[in-house]
Parts: C-alpha cells; sequence; structure tokens
C-alpha cells in the first residue's frame, strides 16, 4: 500500500515552487486538492463527493487507509479504490507544480477568492481545482460571459461569423470563452483580442502547453491579457475524456452557449448539451442548409430549443445584457390605406369617389385616407383629382 | 338605386358562356355569388357575414333594398352600404363571366363538390367564390399539401433550395402551393411541375392572365396539369390589397407554409401570419446570417416560432406525413470505453493493469472494455499488451 506524508512541512515542500504564503491547514488542503487531482479524471462525480464529504486532506488518508466512504455505496467504494490508488503517486504531484511555477501557472482551489462559483452548479462533477495561466482576476469576471464554440473545420462562413459576433461582444466588454482549438474557437480568441477584449481558453490538456501546438502564440496571447485554464495537472495530455469534460467547464463558466457551426456530430454539440443540462443558454447561428457545417446547429435549434442567433444582439438578449435595439419594423400594412393607395393612379387624376368605387370602399371613408396619404407624401390632390406620386397605378 | 334582375332567366343569360346545367335556386345563387364577389375585396367579413346569413341572392336582395343587416351593426351596415353599391354593375359580372368562359375558368362556390372545406376555417373571411382554371379535382386534393412561398429576387441559395423541396415533395406526390411571383414561387412551381408532380397557383388578380406577365408560359403550365385560382373575378387587377389577401388564401388552403427565403420586410411573412393564425403547420428555411434573403426566415423561426425546415423530411414531420428516416446517429461516446482507449497506443504495447492506471480506472473495469473494443475492431491484444489500432495514442 502507497502511503503519503501530508504533514504541513511536505505540503509546503511539494507548493514551495508556488511561492504561496499559506497557513498550515491551507497549505494541507491545497496539497491534498492537488493529489486528488492527479488522482481522478475529470468529472469524476465519487471523487466529488468524498472530497466534499471530507475534505481533501481526510479524504485522501481514508483512501490510503482503506477506509470506508459513507458518501459511497460498498460497490462504488471499491470501484474508486481501484481506480484512484493506481495513481498515487507524490512525486505526480511535485512534477505538476514544478512545471506551473516554471510557466506562471497557478492552481486555484474551491474557497480561493477567485474560485468561480458558477462552476458549483456541475454539483458532484465540479472540477477539484482549477490551473490557471494569465489575468486570475477574469475568473471573477465571467458573470455575464459567452462560449462561442464550434466546429475545427470551419467554413469561410463560420470563421466570419465567429469573428464578427466575438469582436462585437468582446468589445462591448462581454469576455469571450472557447476551447483553444482550430476553427471557430481560434477565430473567436483572435477576434476577442483584436478588438481589444478579454478571451478564456479551456485547455483539455495541461495549461503549461498548448494544444493544438499550431495555437501555441494564440494560447500565449490569450494569456498575456485573458486566461488559460485547464483542471487538469500540468503534464497532462488532452485525451478524447477530458475534451469531452473540458467541454462541461466551459458550458459551466459562462452564461450561454452560441455554436457557430458544427457538423451533426460536432463535439460543440456536447458543450451545447451541457450547457442545457446546467439551465444555461443556448444558442446556435444558422447557415445554408446545403452546408453540412451548420447540420449540427440546425438541429440544435430544431430539437434542442437553441435560439436561432442571427448577430450579437441576439447574443445579448440571450445573456440577459440590456441591449438598445432599434424597433422592429412593423408587418406590412394591411389596412384601408392599402386599399386606397391601390385606387390611385400616378398617371391619371381620379376623384375621391372614383377611388372609393376601385377601392371598394365609402367615399367617406376614403376622404381622410387619402389626406393621411397626402401627409404621408405618397399621394397628392390636383385639379383632375387625385394622383398617386409613386408605384404602378 | 341601382336594381338588379335575380330571376332564374337573368342568372342563366348571365352564366350562360359557363353551360352549365343548373337548377333555378342554383343558378340564382351562383350568379348572386357572382355579384358579391364583384362587390366586395378580399376579406370583407362584412360581406362573409351576410352572405352567410341570408345566403347570396337574400343578401343582395336586402341591400339593393337598403334592409337592415341584422348580422352587422347599424354603423357596420352604412359602411359597407357605401362600399358595395358603388360597384353594383350587372355588366361587371357578365364580362367576368365572359372572359371565365373564353378562359377556360371555371367558378366554384361553397357548397360545390370540388369547395375546400379548409377554407371555411377563414370564417367571415373566407372567400365567397373561386375562379380556377385547370384540374378541377385537384381543389379536393390539398390534404395534405404544402405551401411553398418567399422572395421575388430569391438568391441562388433560395431559388435551389426552393428547386430541391419542391422536386423532392412533389415526387412524393405532395401539391406543392404557391404565389406564381418570380423568385422562390417560380422556382417551386417549375421544379413541382418538372418532378411531375401537382401544383397550384394562387393569383392576387384574376385567374385568365398571368401575374407578372413574364410568367405566362409558368402560369399555362400549371394549368395544364394543376390548377390556377382566384378568388377576384376574371378581369381584376392584381392590387396590393389582393396580394396580401391571396396570401391568406395561399395559408388556409395547405396543411403548412414553408418560407424559403425573405427579407426582414418580405411579403411571405404576411402568408406565415396567416397560416400560423389559423393553426396551420409553419416553418422557415434558415440561411446564412450575412444575406438580407434570410433575415425574415431567420426572425419567423426566433420570434413566431416557426419550424427550423432543414430538409423534405422536416417538411413531411410538419406535414404529419409518416417518413421513414434513418435513425439519427448519437452523441458522441462520454463513456469509459472511450477513456480506456484514450489510454491506448498504435505504437507502444500495453497490458491491462497500465491502461487502467492511465485511464484512472480499475483494472477490473478496463477489462470488459478492451473486449468489446477488441470486438469493435479499434483495439487488439498482443504479446506486448494491447494497442489501438488507429488513433494518436
Amino acid at each position: 500500500m502507497t502511503s503519503i506524508d501530508l504533514s504541513a512541512d511536505a505540503a509546503r515542500a511539494a507548493l514551495a515552487p508556488l511561492r504561496l504564503d499559506l497557513a498550515d491547514d491551507e497549505a494541507v488542503d491545497r496539497y491534498a486538492t492537488a493529489i486528488w487531482c492527479q488522482l481522478v479524471e475529470p468529472g469524476d462525480s465519487a471523487a466529488g463527493r468524498v472530497v466534499a464529504t471530507h475534505g481533501p486532506a481526510e479524504a485522501l488518508v481514508r483512501l490510503v487507509a482503506g477506509a470506508a466512504f459513507p458518501g459511497l455505496s460498498a460497490r462504488e467504494a471499491v470501484a474508486a479504490q481501484k481506480r484512484w490508488m493506481p495513481r498515487l503517486a507524490p512525486r505526480g504531484v511535485t512534477d505538476a507544480v514544478r512545471i506551473a511555477a516554471a510557466r506562471g501557472v497557478s492552481l486555484v482551489v474551491r474557497g480561493d477568492p477567485a474560485w468561480p462559483a458558477q462552476l458549483d452548479d456541475l454539483q458532484d462533477h465540479a472540477p477539484l481545482c482549477l490551473w490557471v495561466r494569465g489575468d486570475l482576476s477574469v475568473l471573477s469576471r465571467l458573470q455575464p460571459s459567452i462560449a462561442l464554440v464550434g466546429a475545427r473545420a470551419a467554413s469561410g462562413y463560420g470563421d466570419l461569423v465567429a469573428r464578427e459576433l466575438a469582436a462585437e461582444l468582446a468589445g462591448d466588454g462581454i469576455p469571450i470563452v472557447s476551447g483553444g482549438a482550430y476553427g471557430i474557437d481560434g477565430a473567436a480568441h483572435r477576434a476577442a483580442l483584436g478588438a481589444g477584449g478579454t478571451t478564456v481558453a479551456l485547455l483539455a490538456g495541461g495549461a503549461e502547453r498548448a494544444y493544438p501546438a499550431g495555437h501555441t502564440q494564440l494560447i500565449d496571447d490569450i494569456a498575456a491579457t485573458g486566461l488559460v485554464v485547464s483542471e487538469v495537472p500540468c503534464g497532462s495530455a488532452p485525451t478524447k475524456w477530458r475534451f469531452l469534460q473540458r467541454n462541461r467547464l466551459i458550458a459551466a463558466l459562462t452564461t450561454a452557449t452560441v455554436v457557430v457551426e458544427a457538423g451533426w456530430r460536432s463535439g460543440s454539440l456536447n458543450t451545447a448539451g451541457h450547457a442545457a443540462d446546467l439551465g444555461r443558454g443556448l444558442g446556435a447561428v444558422p447557415g445554408p442548409i446545403t452546408s453540412p457545417g451548420s447540420a449540427g446547429t440546425h438541429r440544435l435549434i430544431r430539437d434542442y430549443g437553441a435560439s436561432c442567433v442571427t448577430g450579437a444582439d441576439d447574443v445579448r438578449e440571450l445573456l440577459g445584457v440590456a441591449t438598445c435595439t432599434a424597433a422592429r419594423p412593423g408587418e406590412g400594412r394591411t389596412d384601408d390605406s392599402t386599399r386606397v393607395q391601390d385606387a390611385l393612379s400616378s398617371r391619371v387624376g381620379r376623384h375621391a369617389a372614383e377611388v372609393a368605387r376601385r377601392a371598394g370602399m365609402a367615399v367617406d371613408e376614403v376622404q381622410p385616407l387619402l389626406g393621411m396619404l397626402q401627409l404621408a407624401g405618397v399621394a397628392h390632390a390636383g385639379v383632375d383629382g387625385w394622383r398617386s406620386t409613386a408605384g404602378r397605378g
């Protein structure tokens, strides 16, 4: 059986590279959380429950001692022991901390002032900690914020829409959150940076390195003014599982998720599903029905109640951010004045009785409408009667 | 005061060109209906009520006599008298009948076997009669049928979508109803004809002439196998009012209306509004949010509850027509097998314990999943352990 030293000295030694000034129990809790982070895959609800019940240090002691976990069924406890214990190696944590310190990555745990409370909506599936690189204060400025996500293989249309939405919203002070991937994610991050706004990248692997590697410069740029976030320790590879779990963090951190472009089975539908499950706003941008890249967004609109997003104003509406929209123009006029206007000609003058007969209306109904049409500049009265000032008459 | 001869002989004489074999009271009712058609503009609810209450002939007698109409308020009655009476000229009806007979246009009134009962959903606003050119039997085969409507200034995208939807649905035996205009309407009619299907054009002016004139050949082609319909007498001009009222007939005749492409203030939104008011199905085809031609369809989806139509199957769903859809593919796998697959490499073999550690799972959880992955052909076991048969491992 592996043992582990959870003394304050051991904790301080392990966390030393992060240069924190911590009380004994803070150091031990933080160290224990970092260890948990190493033991479990993202979204492990059994871990979420035992850490919530006992605190990270006590839960770890029980795990190592093979003690019972009252929050878990016997079967769950056995399965959990079996999947967590093989990863218990103090070395893993010291490595992660060393990489984090070298790359300017901080460890944020629940209870820290920077901890984003909206993550707790994930309940047992909430992350145990976050590894973040950049401006820590951004974490507490994500309400409201918008997740703009979508396909890696974006079309020119998707790329354009992502850039336009991100630039306008970020320029307005709304943080843009995305996954740092090629395609829609990258377009959204770049446009937010270009607009001088705040953007946050949630990574599936460690926060210290870019994935994809081709986005190394972009991720560095994001960290320079915004934030790069991961729940897995530095040094962790981005696996498919972690991508799917990363999507739940994107949904949980933000006020609403908008899928800009997505194929029928795109991973961004997974993010959308999390947003819907969490009661966050969910929008999708329509596109040509002839484009496979919009099949997923149409699916969200048709079958999952996503709001049809056609511009930044629609996103603001999803966010519940007050917007000064221009009055929407009324429907086509379907009233009597239309009939009177139909009865006028631009070529020949018609007296009111003739206009009334052609309109199928009474003369005394027609008269005031003619006056109104004159005021509106679309009819005028001459010696030979009324004419329209334009139209096919 | 104009008088009018409503004897059976007068009625027979006026209707003679239509070569009908009618009993006396049928002839009088049909003649009186044709006269009402001349007196009122489409959608005149006061006329709808008095004709429904007294029958067309008796209502006409009361009108000419200046008698009271119990169904109308005193004020309504005065206004109605004033707008109807100036148009009372027997000559108008004989002219309309002569044109109709010359152009093969028939007069269909309520009570005729061909009368489409679904029009009565319009209540007081229902048409008093229909003037139709083509295969009369089509009128009773419009349930189900689909209205495909949209902008005159269609884009290449809208034109393509209208053609594809119309061809597939018409080829399936579903009649395509539209307004005979340039753009989306014309594309839908043409594709329906091309697919050997049935199509119906609702005109705002008389059924004897094409509007626009550039669609003369198309309207003739529609009349050859389908139907051209109008509620205004032959010889009537298509006014703006009549276009708007024609839209209510398109909505009322069909099971559902789909707007293919429409600007923010397109007249087809008016048709959509009628469809919604009548409880008919309403769909709209999304398009690029950068295209003004889709602003109206997105508006219908966002604000008016229109269903997002991405293909013929979606239209069949609107119509309630059974369709044999392929099973929709499931969401991305988010389960343990994904984690096991993540833990495999294609380059190096890994034993189950190592796979379990990497997956963050217990060995006895991993073992059966490895077996399933092997069955699925994505993992295989060799002397040095398990490998994935593909992937980035």
